[in-house]
């Protein structure tokens, strides 16, 4: 059967060059990078190479790169590490109302001890506007962390002139661009962040590696505490084939991305346009411009995303609603009542992320099946019938 | 040049056959296993089926199992899950003074809260005196950490008599495994523990997967927070490689356990009694026979450890020196200092750790090259001079 892919913000297929680099360290060059000997130290040098294509790839140096298990423990990283390094300075976290449950639930977990956390309301297309992070900036703030871009809903957040008022006023900004990185080219300096989280599984590297950017003589408290491994940012023995394979990955991405940023626009203003003129009452949800260039997100009234999500499964079509960790945890996404997306609407969340190895043949196909499925559910959909007999 | 690794405390290769089960999951079945589409439900199935294997392996449940990055994650999970979790049940806690650095440093990071942390003295071959252990358990006391056997000197600490006085004061008992999965048969029935940490990398699984038993409702707040996975133990996408190389080596573990044992024992005895006759001024540290069967470890008077790793390295001999995470960090070894070992002999600390793949023909090699090695040394040495003079 055909398999059009387009969930490339939930999990992206490990590309064949990356495997390739990985291979040969799980077998053959096995040592452990801190051992003193030279299966340890040849080990040792290959991951730092690593650290520098990583850091390369973001614009930073290879000595502010910490690799993690995952875009999450990045985030929790960012966060916790910054909080408990700095606590004694004030009590306050601001966050946006659309962050990653990994920012979200980092922030809250400090409510518990005496924190408190703001979150930034954004406007109707997910936006923060710069000015209300300024107001809601107070003496005991300690650290901002706004997302680079919302995989739910692709919009791009402003992130140099949000990290302007934050170096103003002397207060830590964090990014999470686990949406971003790979997707459109990335770089901490023209943002002016001090913490940076990405995510290998955004960029064709395997599950299980992601890093987190930190700008010099940042104070940090690790999550995983343990040896001296990552300067003692993080415990526990490097996993050498995953970094391995995030700095082939990052590589490519460097070589790729504008190719990349061109393809997956064209296919989606195709795919944005196909479906506006094919299917009625819905509603694109996120930023018009100011979004991810392969990202495309509807509301579609009076269907349910998950029986969406299923019967195009059925004709191959692999698409995602609201965001992919949460996918079983919610019914409303928390996304979607931030940009006031009524609630019937809201049932209706799907959500495209392209990739460079879609093509225009696999939105075509899309757009014959998607009409047909939507008329499908609608048929059968008591508030529907409801709608158009009124 | 000839290879003898005796160094599998530090790392293990990754198996044919786990690499082999691996592999489908980096390229072709690469869906998030959150995801509701038959590309994610397969992959979460087939990780589900880890998740039993990996528990079928210490006697436990596959809802007892949670997955982390590595033992130092778990290790980390175990004491901040259960302490926050707990923390307003008490503020003390106990581990012994010869836990990994991911314990210690954990305990220690509550110490900056308020938190009053003891660490259990061990006795000359690192054993920790139960009776102790009552005596320092109070009503404060929320937790107790105790590695199960350590990997510097092999010896494996009377679990089950302690995590016994820890359930009549009703104390939570964590203990570290890292040393003991995949070595030893181990049963979390038969130890009485709450919480049970373990490593892939100790077991031929890859590097970057551990996991942590617990017992059921125990409360444990996440270290890596973010969405449901894991049942909201941990967030962040799941390492589904990975996942599927540690169920493949716990599976292979089960099967070669009992030969396992018995054949690195033979071999480990015929190391000891070699280097016994060969070489003088030396101790075996640890328990002579509370121990792992397959952990040979001595202290070399007026040798230093380091360069003795790096002529054995010329040999193509590899063994380690004091803790594989510390090796870099410092200078004499807390554990050998815990277990009374002179600072003289603690600098020539030398660990060997075998594995099933190891020969007779190889430790027959390193019991030609050794002495000469020592031998060489200590021809380079004052101290020695000094003390053959006297």
């Amino acid at each position: 059967m055909k398999r059009v892919y387009l969930d490339h913000a939930a999990a992206t297929p490990v590309k064949k060059p990356v495997l390739d680099a990985m291979l040969p360290y799980f077998e053959k060059d096995f040592g452990n990078p801190s051992a003193v000997y030279d299966m340890g130290s040849k080990v040792k040098q290959v991951m730092e190479e690593q650290r520098e294509k990583v850091a390369t790839l973001i614009g930073a140096k290879a000595e502010q790169i910490v690799f993690t298990s995952s875009g999450a423990e990045a985030n929790n990283l960012a966060i916790k590490g910054v909080v408990f390094a700095r606590q004694k300075k004030g009590n306050h976290i601001i966050i946006s109302a659309i962050e990653h449950h990994s920012v979200l639930n980092s922030a809250r977990f400090f409510e518990r001890m005496d924190f408190e956390v703001t979150f930034l309301p954004v406007d109707k297309y997910g936006l923060i506007d710069p000015e209300r992070l300024r107001q809601a900036i107070r003496p005991k703030t300690i650290l901002v962390s706004i997302m680079h871009a919302n995989n739910e809903i692709g919009t791009i957040e402003p992130i140099a002139e949000l990290s302007e008022i934050c170096r103003e006023k002397e207060v830590i900004f964090h990014t999470d661009a686990v949406a971003t990185v790979g997707n459109i080219p990335v770089d901490v300096n023209d943002l002016g962040v001090d913490m940076l989280s990405l995510s290998g599984a955004s960029l064709g590297a395997p599950k299980g590696i992601g890093a987190l950017y930190f700008r010099p003589k940042l104070r940090l408290m690790p999550l995983i505490q343990g040896g001296i491994q990552e300067n003692g940012r993080r415990g526990g023995t490097e996993n050498v084939p995953a970094i391995v394979g995030l700095g082939k990955a990052s590589e490519l991405a460097v070589e790729e991305i504008n190719h990349k940023v061109d393809h997956v626009r064209k296919l989606r203003d195709l795919l944005v346009q196909g479906i506006d003129e094919r299917i009625d009452q819905i509603r694109y949800t996120g930023h018009p411009h100011k979004r991810l260039p392969g990202h495309a997100s509807f509301c579609i009234s009076a269907i349910e995303g998950e029986a969406l999500l299923f019967m195009l499964n059925q004709e191959g079509i692999y698409v995602n609603t609201g965001s992919a960790c949460a996918s079983k945890a919610l019914k409303t996404s928390p996304v979607l009542v931030a940009i006031g997306v009524e609630p019937d609407l809201a049932q209706g969340s799907i959500v495209f992320t392209l990739d460079n190895s879609n093509t225009v043949e696999e939105i075509e196909y899309v757009l014959e099946k998607l009409p047909l499925v939507v008329e499908k559910l609608r048929s059968l959909s008591p508030i529907w019938r409801e709608k158009t007999a009124a």
